[in-house]
């Protein structure tokens, strides 16, 4: 491995002092002159359709700038793939929560007053909760204005590759199971808030929370009908996303469309209660799954049939769904496959994206089944994945084409720092080891086509004339760290100590260059190839400024740590700051060397075909994950004791930060698990809160063993992959594969509460095997 | 003249909207989470030693964050050429209105109230207010610090041309007089504030309004004795500033040290009071002038002795008089001259840079005394000028290199539009037409050596995915016009029309290029340059861009409207958003299509030698003012009628912007002229507002028109001359010379007040003459 000065250390989060200490600016901290506080009116009941609304006792509230409804302000329905939702609810409002109406007044409080002013008459309507009733005929449905969801389907997907279903004749074990996965949200401590201000030429400037601003601004002016040039977003501090505001929740044009009609700036900002009522949390799914195997354990043939309930709005839910339906696939060397995938309406919270995207659900099925054939078939479940598993240098079913991939080395070495044979063999009685894996794709062409097949990121770095270096990237830091690393690759591509680097912190559509943003585990491979690109590029200019200027040739000179270096004599001939302060006023007039990095995938990335074929981006992350869990029998509370998570990193630009990615996806992944859940009352959701929505506590995170492979992958910056989401997917399989190890019965419905865990020993009791 | 599209239009103004409705945010507007409010303490009395000052009342005042005395910081001293200033006075307290001590506190009635509380003991000194008394020796002495300042000359400048004095034994007739200036307020409406912020690594946010960001950041790091780097300096809207916004006025540091030592972001605003006691207004001079003329009207020789009145520090004025003491000889072909010129320190408030920098001093006196000497030599004024005149392709006096001029032009365009000579034969009694001249600089090398001898600009435009064109310069915008220039320059050679380009308002020392600011004439000359250069650089790659997308030859194709046109058919083949679109999805990876501009001052252009010589800007301005005044001999009262005011303008690249600040400088020079005063009664200003301090109303302003002589300069963009400064200086001596023609008296000391006005004439009465 190359000797590097900054990349591979853990140097600190350059945002880390600022955050720790509570300087940092986020969107509820600011304040704009005239600035007004918006409020919104939510519906209260699953289905209704929306007879009057009566905003005149809030209009005469003093105080009160503007009340707005779908009856008042212009607005456009927008959407990802399906344009099924407008800010303002107009007929129908299809979920509880759903926003019929919105208040701009002076404070909190006259605005709360103002929304309980307004009156709403509803005729409530017959109301569907589950996604599996909802696609029976006769049952109410949610878009009776759309043509196409006679039966709430918002999207389907089907394919087949290889024999499909025709290859289980293969087979000599066909195993079938159904598993369910639970609405969980990002619980992210920021709740979603954003203020708009219009100026007097017409152009919308809105700052607010969001992890892909561009992407905000184009669909935002779409539900303004406005030209997208025409809407600013400026990103400040984020505090914490998970991919929950990767998303234009309503807030945004509620927000834009109150400053319109008050002529003065309007905050909105979610209360806890409107983040679980009106987010967009986890699909859940149901998958039946069949998986058939040979005899020696090798996997012959998939089919599955996905119900994803996406609520009231497709939203993302239709790529998530794709990502559900066969991203897992590409873990294994397994060519026969079938799949039908259909996402339907249902009048619910509707639901987004989350860190996995559509991983956790699929893999909790795929790992919890495989791990149900290993036992069946008699072979160690390492055994059988490490038979089955996908390798370097392969295509995989979908196409995806693996020039980096080390899967087999995560399995192997999860075993290995897990002790896994004999700490298996060893487990007391309720006490158990289970074994999950992932696949995680670092960028994604495929979302990015709705940019015309964008799927790139460019990064400006500017050396001013003290040297100093700034680095401007359009994808934003959302706590996932990635400040820290384009510091870290920028700093050891030009040879400059990371203090004196800074990276702009705010997305600002005005200024920062345009990308996909902070989505799609898209940051470190993409914007850091761009970043690395600038700083070459900007290495490169400071050589030939040092060179002219010194009069050496300019391969005798080097950089590092912020000087120039005879090769030869490795003596000091000058400083960065010199040669900048000499090219900058007096070369550029005033300019600054400006390094561009504009990064596009290559070819072998391609926008996936109709069927999802297609290698649709530049690395996939592979890894391992082994729990260690006891089972108290007598309350059914499942203890995560030990995780060791084997991941190929590619290289670890931050190990620490890598760390702190790895840990908290895993610890998302216990509270997926075990403990998080929407509880809906007749369509009322009963827990929107963090005393009953239950995230895991510290007291419950396991000691979490982060054990790196590091081989560098060709594409991205120093051979780094993405890190960001994959971690969660793997917990959920793990855990109900350590508690089959502990207690014998098999769970397939997420979370895997206390109740669940005791049934299912009552039922085993009862002789009925799970 | 070549057909422009854009250039020579009079488009309105980019940020009219904005302001005229009320939206723009000024600094005063603004308000950060947390902010603070600052108020500053001033001494009592012209000179004073502090002996002791007592906070703790105040700090005791609940709400109060801060109170800061010289004794309970850091500071370091700063200036220009002098480092006499401090942030707060430390010993001495050297003008009636110094900073003493500061508060900083939850609100202003509070920060008020804890100001009142300070008790601050003094010893009262005997103080100097007048500059030629301060000169001798046994008055106070008003830097007892400072060892070279012990006859209170805080600058001395002395230089001879030609034959110097000696050139006087040829004339035929000499003249001298002693002229006297004013001190005169910028009086811009919108009063000094700025918001100062540290982060959590030590390094100071400041947003306020400043002309000159760059160099107010360094002067700010070097008075808090931190690096110019840990400081960022942000622009919002500015409400005018003249020259009185280039200044690192107290309340910049006194801010930053509140908010360090609180540990919150510190607002402060000036009161208009505070802006008349503590502002930098313009230096007032005594000029004893001899002139030496031929009998034909040649000025054969020029000796002056100056005295300048800087008040309390020296400031920019070490430069503002160098500038007084040389620049009007380059009117004219004057090549024996004696100048010495002492910079006096005083007990008053401290003077700083005005439009016309030292110009309106010196052209009063030269442009009165040619007055004089054209009647006494029986030559019309006019006449007398144009046989002087310097010329196209002559080098002055001082070095300056004329590439183009007009100046002769100028005076013949104002005799034939004023109808001169029948108009001033045909003058009632009381009933008066004078003229005056002057030459200004359009940059300046000369101050900017203290930038190693920088004097460029640099601008970077980028054309967006939609074909949106955004310019980034460091020059900013004052109210002066310089978005609309930049826009217009940008549309030209871009081909796209202005809607398209929007030129980034607010100049942010971390995000827009190097510069020396908005001063010294720069913005159109050297700015426009630099995004001339960037426009070019932008058109070229987007040629190229089309042409390879196009599958056309590059020389076929031409930019014009938005649209690419094959140049042979002149049918349209793409938009410029189509190009763009695709250019930056596909093929910079996000980035956008980025121009640069670098502009450099060519090597014509140098830093002038020790004495003043050298050629120190690429082009000068020259006009000629012909002032009509009526004089009501029962109350003293000059009415100006009309001002015709022709200019070698090179090109109007927007006419209305250049008659706003033709008008303006007028308007401004019509309250120098006649009304603005400081009047102080024993050390202490007796006329801080509005109400006392008499600036120009709108019923007082007369006919301007405008003239315009474009013949294009050929080093500056479309052949575009400076406008903003030059036609303040000669309104002053046209109406003391239109009052003389009016009523045969001369007044040499400004303002031409009523009472100075019924004393000329009453004394004429008696038979002495003026």
């Amino acid at each position: 491995m190359a000797e590097y000065s900054t990349v591979g250390k853990s140097i600190p989060r350059v945002d880390g002092l600022e955050k720790a200490t509570g300087k940092a600016v986020f969107t509820g901290d600011m304040h704009l002159p005239g600035m007004l506080t918006g409020k919104i009116k939510r519906c209260a009941y699953p289905f209704a359709k929306i007879l009057s609304i009566n905003t005149e006792k809030a209009r005469k509230l003093t105080g009160v700038k503007a009340v707005i409804t779908a009856k008042n302000v212009t607005q456009f329905s927008y959407g990802y793939v399906v344009d099924d939702e407008l800010p303002l609810a107009n007929t129908y409002a299809r979920y509880a929560g759903e926003e019929v109406a919105a208040v701009a007044a002076i404070d909190e409080d006259t605005a709360e007053e103002a929304i309980d002013l307004i009156e709403v008459e509803y005729e409530k309507l017959p109301y569907v909760l589950d996604a599996e009733e909802a696609m029976k005929p006769g049952t109410p449905v949610v878009h009776l204005n759309r043509e196409n969801a006679k039966q709430n389907i918002a999207h389907h997907v089907e394919f087949i590759r290889g024999q499909g279903e025709a290859a289980f004749k293969q087979a000599d074990l066909i195993l079938e199971q159904r598993f369910s996965t639970q609405v969980a949200h990002q619980a992210y401590l920021e709740t979603q808030a954003c203020i708009a201000q219009w100026d007097i030429s017409g152009k919308l400037t809105v700052w607010g929370a969001t992890q892909n601003p561009f992407y905000i601004r184009n669909v935002l002016a779409g539900a303004l009908g406005i030209p997208e040039h025409q809407v600013r977003i400026i990103v400040p501090s984020i505090g914490g996303a998970f991919g929950g505001k990767g998303y234009l929740h309503p807030h945004f044009p509620i927000s834009a469309l109150l400053a319109k009609v008050s002529g003065k700036p309007v905050k909105i900002e979610y209360t806890r209660e409107e983040e679980f009522i009106s987010g967009r949390p986890r699909i859940s799914e149901i998958i039946d799954l069949r998986l058939g195997f040979k005899k020696d354990g090798t996997i012959i043939a998939k089919s599955a049939a996905l119900i994803a309930n996406c609520g009231a709005y497709a939203g993302v839910c239709p790529y998530i769904m794709a990502a559900s339906a066969s991203r897992a696939d590409s873990l294994y060397r397994l060519f026969n496959i079938k799949v039908t995938a259909n996402l339907v309406y249902t009048n619910t919270t509707p639901r987004g994206p989350f860190r996995g995207f559509g991983n956790p659900q699929m893999f909790f099925a795929m790992e919890s089944l495989i791990d149900q054939a290993a036992s069946e078939l008699g072979i160690d479940p390492i055994e059988l994945r490490l038979k089955n598993a996908i390798h370097k240098g392969e295509t995989t079913v979908h196409g995806w084409i693996l020039k980096s991939c080390g899967f087999d080395k995560t399995l192997r070495l999860a075993r290995e720092k897990s002790n896994w044979s004999k700490s298996r063999q060893k487990s007391d009685k309720y006490h158990g080891f289970g074994v999950a894996c992932q696949v995680h794709n670092g960028g994604n062409k495929a979302i990015a086509a709705a940019q015309g097949g964008y799927d790139g990121s460019s990064a400006i770095i500017n050396v001013d004339q003290y040297g100093k270096v700034k680095v401007i990237s359009g994808e934003g830091e959302l706590g996932q760290g990635i400040l820290t690393v384009f510091t870290q690759i920028a700093s050891e591509a030009l040879g400059v100590p990371p203090n004196d680097i800074t990276v702009m912190p705010q997305v600002d559509t005005d200024v920062s260059p345009f990308s996909f943003g902070a989505v799609a585990d898209r940051g470190t491979v993409l914007g850091g190839n761009a970043v690395l690109m600038a700083a070459k590029d900007a290495r490169k200019q400071l050589l030939e400024y040092a060179a002219a200027k010194l009069g050496l040739p300019i391969d005798d000179l080097d950089i590092k740590h912020g000087k120039f270096y005879d090769k030869d004599s490795s003596k000091e001939v000058a400083t960065v700051r010199e040669i900048a302060h000499d090219t900058v006023l007096n070369k550029l007039g005033g300019a600054y060397i400006t390094g561009r990095g504009e990064y596009r995938v290559p070819d072998f990335v391609v926008v996936p075909d109709k069927s999802g074929y297609g290698n649709f981006c530049i690395c996939y992350t592979f890894s391992t994950t082994v729990a260690e869990v006891s089972v108290d029998s007598d309350t059914g509370q499942v203890n995560v004791l030990n995780i060791w998570h084997a991941v190929n990193i590619g290289r670890a630009i931050n190990p620490a930060a890598c760390e702190g990615q790895v840990e908290g996806g895993i610890i998302q992944g216990i509270g997926y698990a075990l403990s998080e859940d929407y509880i809906w009352n007749q369509g009322i959701l009963e827990n929107p809160n963090f005393t009953d929505y239950k995230v895991p506590l510290s007291a419950g995170v396991p000691k979490i063993h982060c054990l790196w492979i590091e081989e560098p992958n060709p594409d991205s910056p120093f051979g780094a992959k993405c890190i960001a989401e994959h971690s969660l997917s793997p917990v959920a399989p793990a855990i109900a594969n350590a508690i089959y190890n502990a207690i014998g019965v098999r769970l397939k419905d997420l979370p895997l509460s206390p109740e669940k865990v005791l049934k299912a020993l009552a039922e085993k009791k009862r002789g009925n095997k799970g």
